[in-house]
């Protein structure tokens, strides 16, 4: 009998078991579910660039036991058979034929990564959005029997301050705080053209917060700030769960548009992602969330969207259009973000479909029209969004530089993980490496690939259209084409090999060509030569890792300048918007930028193609 | 086998399911749980004026079948032996042991009632908050690549009009109504003093909607009308889905009390019902909702706070301050309203605890103030608001009439349902009866119970103390008072008497003696007599069916006027609601209304409790 019954629920239509290892999170599914699926389903953060399409090899899992469907030939194309025989298999091509148990890799697993949330800051004065108010009022008593709202306006009058206006949100607070607080209490209000509202109701002297974030595809940079003072309190950086949805907006937007449903769910999760992080910081600063009064927001166009509910289908199919580019501002509460109940959030304008509100952001932190003298800023990521500015104009364009330097396309690719090679040299002919954490290497993260392509380059291993030399003592063969063997297989931390392939120099050429490609558009168009620039600003959690003589020699950035030309400011899109949350000054200089800002649509742009062309050969 | 589990299931812990007829709706519950939290948990309407304290006899249902707990001294104290002879219980006392069926006898069901959504209407030109905005746009290209709010913008500044401001909700629908409209649109825009903000994205020359509403505590008046024509299209009542969780406002703040969740539960199921409306009348109408661009909800202070998710604590113990009296603005779409995603909802100011945005409303619509005549207006409820105008000046208050004009507390109390008694004449020492709908007699609506106590005064039967004269030969007993005998059992349409008891009579006093207490107070503050007062407005749904001499006859009115002084002008609340919706001028003319309005708190009035007790007498 007991038999029976196994047999029937490893055959039959039964739900499924799949328990994930190292964290222990168990779900159940349908029988039809692959274990892409399972993991999306429990919230275990597993990376999946196609999102489940079968073709980035990105979401590789370790089966530990349990029976499930046979190798696909997709899996055949994107795996070793080493990895094979390791029980390694693409969690979007197998389905669990009974109950399983299944091992995440670290490699990938989107946490613990290196996660950047600092920029270079300005100190400015601050002049924050929102104003406390103390008020001491009378109870009421059925001789003055007057709303709660307008007993505190009567004393808002008697101080020749301006009546507040109802807010249903922040109203829903109202009546509880003035008596929890004894009718003695610090009122958080927003004035606008036409009227000033509550925001919150608090405690006699409490701080007044604000929430600052950089909501970026890969990650959240978020900052608590105290909005008075201009300190930052705390900051943490975490992984957009978004992307167990696909590891790139493309894929994230395909997803959203598969349904209403997908697209709100994008939405919540990054909420909830914000929640968690809000309480989280809260207890550690033994704040309470009605004290964060504020909250400015910076994130591509596509993270803007989802962030805010806003439709992305325009935006996934050409020409790209934005829903709107203007800056939003609205009611936390309106996508449930667990702040002071009349709180808003404020995004700046977005620049294009996809130039986001965090280019706004970084082009306003890094003061790039300061003094007229011409600057560049590249902000180096899946997209990379370069800016010109020179004499108070500014030119913009994006590019599609791709995700290689997030170690996705890259056969042994990975993201900035610990054994992550960050560095090569080759001494003697042979590479030395430098990993993350000084873990056993595992897999190459985008400044390894990048710094190991420049050392092949100077040895000559590679040529300049990127072949390698076959008959250097380690190129080895891979996929019908040579490849170059950067760590041996008993070497490694996995006890797989690692290598450089033909096809992952081509992705590096494509990525790099097409960031040269913006800066040489930018260049034309402004009718600058690169050296007439001083001063290169490189953006970005890549960027700020980034070996600039590497990038240099393998022609990211032009020949002939000199390194201290390159300043590498770190989150520039983070520290922009701290800057807007503390300050209303900096929200309008953001709200100019954008007027005067030329966006060069680099696909029509005359000359694209043959500057593209160029700027792939090292 | 069978025999054991069926044993269990009636001794133990099991689930039971509960039946309700005559609707058939069944709902499973834990077994602690009595029948009206059964009938609420299944959205089964059930009247329970004390929300379940055992106290008002009002949830009278009969047992069909199943075991139930044993009849408690609440039910003997509130109910017949006939009665409990025939398997009447009430069903907060009455908590099953197995699964029941169980029957909710006409005189429990809120539905089937007579609901009244008219009134007296003064016909104004439509001043629209909103106004339609019609265009034809480019498609983007890349060449053209605005986001889709600047290209409308783009289009509005070419035709000389105000741009629009991002609003969220509305935006969520704007990118989906440009493409299936094929970019030639038909747009809502609302502009207030800062901005101009989109509210729906509509076909060219879809008519634009507005919804108003009158939401009492026992009955939602709705109204759908063309804003720019004025014209009402459609028009329903339905009863407020609140009264299961508590017959009055009282009952129900007590609930909303308990817990938050209990709160918004008010809120959403008020919010379900009208959704519901909004659809059942779009369909008839073959309207879209996302035409309903704007919206005037009016209600006394407790439904106010309710429908907008405002505190109600406050408002539920002395000295009973709402949380705000402001006229409030805010976005359908935060209360889960489904209509335009930016359409917002208008709610006319508060004046006082006790007196609502819907009195707001009947002061407007009856022009109260107008040629600076003395006139006063009577909104009869369970709380009954009077205002008196006179030369521009206005004195309002509000008096606790309870809930015996709608049938409660009152013996052999109904609501205007089919077979209510609504009018008593005494021929030759007989009572003469007119029910609803010619249906036999199974109960007193609160008319019937009016005429029937001005019949018995007339012929002696009642002397002006209320005492009933014993050697009357209809006279019985009843807890061991004297009661008349207004139907022997074989005659009524369940079996059972029915009577006018003595402390029906009580419950009489005590509320017209309420309600000509407010009228004495206000005369005397504004120092005028009664018959100084030619325009005598009487509003409400029990208003409306009043017999004005009976109420005169016991008092309520003073005496020596002349019944055509009286002007019954139906739901003026309604009215109001209509006129504010189609115009911007009302709007103000209300907002005025209220700076100039003096609110007289009778309990703290000097001369009260003597006017009290003289009004009293008949």
């Amino acid at each position: 009998m007991m038999q029976t019954n196994e047999q029937e629920k490893q055959d039959t239509g039964s739900l499924r078991t799949i328990q994930f290892e190292p964290s222990g999170r168990r779900i159940t599914i349908e029988p039809d579910r692959n274990l892409l699926q399972a993991a999306q389903r429990a919230g275990v953060d597993l990376v999946a660039a196609c999102n489940g399409a079968g073709i980035c090899g990105t979401c590789k899992i370790r089966m530990i036991n349990g029976r499930v469907t046979p190798i696909t030939s997709s899996e055949l194309k994107r795996m070793t058979q080493v990895e094979l025989d390791q029980g390694y298999r693409l969690a979007c091509c197998t389905v669990p034929l009974e109950d399983v148990q299944v091992e995440i890799p670290t490699s990938s697993l989107p946490f613990g990564q290196r996660l950047q949330v600092e920029g270079v800051e300005i100190v400015i004065t601050p002049d924050p959005v929102i104003q406390p108010v103390q008020i001491a009022l009378e109870k009421p008593q059925l001789t003055d029997l007057r709303s709660d709202l307008s007993r505190v306006n009567g004393v808002l009058t008697e101080k020749g301050l301006d009546k507040l206006s109802g807010n249903l949100n922040a109203l829903t607070d109202l009546s509880r705080g003035l008596r929890d607080q004894n009718w003695t209490v610090r009122l958080a209000t927003r004035k606008s053209k036409s009227k000033t509202v509550l925001v919150s109701t608090l405690p006699d002297s409490s701080p007044l917060l604000g929430l600052a974030a950089d909501l970026g595809s890969t990650k959240l940079a978020v900052y608590l700030m105290d909005i008075q003072t201009g300190a930052t309190l705390a900051s943490v950086g975490v992984m957009n769960p978004q992307i167990s949805y696909g590891e790139d907006v493309v894929s994230r937007i395909a997803f959203a548009n598969e349904s209403k449903p997908n697209r709100l769910l994008l939405q919540s999760r990054l909420v909830a992602a914000l929640n968690d992080i809000i309480s989280k910081l809260c207890d550690q600063l033994g704040a309470n969330p009605n004290q964060i009064v504020d909250a400015v927001m910076v994130g591509n166009t596509a993270i803007h969207h989802f962030f805010c509910g806003l439709p992305v289908k325009q935006l996934g199919e050409s020409p790209y259009i934005p829903a709107v580019n203007d800056p939003l501002d609205f009611e936390a509460k309106d996508i449930g973000l667990t702040i002071a109940p009349g709180a808003q959030v404020h995004m700046p304008a977005i620049i294009a479909g996809y130039i986001g509100a965090d280019h706004t952001s970084a082009l306003l932190s890094t003061q790039i029209r300061k003094d007229g003298q011409p600057r560049i800023l590249v902000d180096i990521g899946t997209n990379t969004e370069i800016s010109l500015a020179v004499n108070g104009r500014l030119y913009s364009c994006s590019t599609a530089s791709g995700p290689a330097f997030e170690g996705a396309h890259i056969h042994d690719g990975m993201r900035a993980a610990p054994g992550a090679i960050e560095k090569v040299t080759i001494v003697n002919e042979e590479p030395v490496l430098i990993t993350i954490d000084n873990q056993p290497p595992v897999g190459i993260c985008g400044t390894g690939i990048l710094s190991g392509i420049s050392e092949l380059l100077k040895s000559d291993i590679i040529n300049p259209i990127g072949n390698l030399d076959s008959t250097n003592a380690r190129i080895t063969e891979f996929n019908g084409r040579p490849a170059y063997m950067l760590v041996p297989a008993h070497l490694s931390g996995h006890g797989r090999e690692i290598l450089i392939t033909r096809s992952d120099i081509n992705e590096i050429q494509l990525a790099k060509g097409a960031i040269r490609t913006g800066i040489e558009v930018l260049l034309e168009r402004a009718s600058l030569k690169a050296e007439e620039i001083e001063d290169w600003i490189i953006a970005g959690a890549f960027g700020t890792f980034l070996d600039i003589p590497s990038a240099i020699h393998i022609g990211m950035f032009p020949q002939n300048l000199a390194v201290d030309r390159f300043h590498q400011v770190g989150n520039a899109a983070g520290v922009g918007a701290k800057q807007m949350l503390i300050s209303r000054a900096k929200r309008e200089a953001a709200e100019k930028l954008i007027d005067d800002i030329e966006y060069i649509e680099l696909t029509i742009y005359p000359k694209f193609e043959e500057l593209f062309l160029n700027s792939m050969v090292f």
